[in-house]
């Protein structure tokens, strides 16, 4: 049986109340760690449930980050060095990936506080997370402030990325079942996910 | 055993394969019905993952389409009647779903090719999917035309929220594995998901 909540009644709503039903309406969210480093080497992660893809030719993916989130770090730093990485978090390691959004003070390492631990490539300063199966860098293309609200919109370009090739299908898709990833829904909850199948290409003549 | 893809061997990547692999990167996302109409009462439903949270206060989404691609009637009808809905895409109707991603003509609407019910409210013109366990309803705030591929961010603002109030928790949360919702992952796969649990709000002394 559904009920409605209209405009006046949402507004109404106590804002911790608000905040964990309002963030829980788009539906599941993928998890990835961002990975970032300033220019004392001083290394930043942080979790992300807004990162989302742009096109794939070329390869973009965008984010979004509140100014005055724990994020802003990692946003001071990615606007400094032009580079981060994106690691997706799996079941493995999803506990330690909540805990980065922990308050940490500018000089403490995420890392170091929740034991994931830094790996470096040739092709960008940022670090990844060892722990993760699907490693993205990515070049900075553009940060842009929305209007309505003072996010922060920020896309990147795929440089490169490390995984399982194993994972891979032979049409390219990844098995993210199989890769052990996790979805995440509001602020807190966390879900594995298993297959319901790939479905054929969609014609106006029909299903299949 | 990882192994990396750097930025030359994407851009080599056959372009379906480029594609399937660039898409299935972000990690899984949420599956949503689009529901528009015109001035002359024709209703259009499109599939979008790309739906995503913006804010609680004010109560905000995004989304981003693509204009050449199948939701471009969409497109136009959102930014005529300056609403739309969103409708989260359950277990038991994410083949209609899909479905609705072939290419019916103009006057064709989706509704009708796919056997999903147009169901109306009084605060909105635009339809909303009557299998849906929860569907909201915006206001277009703004779109704007994202210059690193022409994608249309598309931003609105929740006016209406339809579902059933026991799928809530005692601080907002919605239920999203009680509610039936799929997740997908790049084009064309769909899965269901399970919790791991709820994680307590992250402190710096530590996990719980």
């Amino acid at each position: 049986m559904q009920q409605i909540l209209d405009g006046n009644q949402i507004d109404a709503l106590e804002t911790r109340y608000r905040t964990n039903f309002i963030n829980s309406l788009s539906g599941y969210k993928s998890a990835n760690l961002l990975g970032s480093i300033n220019s004392s080497g001083q290394t930043n992660l942080a979790l992300m449930t807004s990162v989302f893809h742009i096109g794939a030719n070329p390869p973009l993916m965008g984010l979004l980050i509140r100014p005055h989130s724990v994020p802003r770090h990692s946003l001071e730093n990615l606007l400094e060095q032009q580079c981060y990485t994106l690691n997706a978090v799996s079941c493995d390691m999803f506990e330690q990936a909540h805990q980065t959004s922990a308050h940490y003070d500018r000089d403490v390492s995420e890392f170091d506080a929740t034991g994931l631990t830094e790996e470096y490539s040739d092709a960008l300063k940022a670090p990844y997370v060892l722990q993760s199966p699907v490693k993205i860098g990515l070049s900075l293309v553009e940060t842009q402030t929305l209007d309505v609200n003072n996010t922060v919109l920020v896309i990147g370009q795929i440089i490169e990325v490390q995984v399982d090739f194993s994972l891979m299908a032979d049409d390219g898709k990844l098995d993210l079942n199989a890769a052990g990833l996790v979805a995440v829904s509001g602020l807190d909850e966390y879900h594995k996910a298993s297959s319901l199948g790939r479905l054929p290409y969609a014609s106006r003549n029909g299903v299949g």
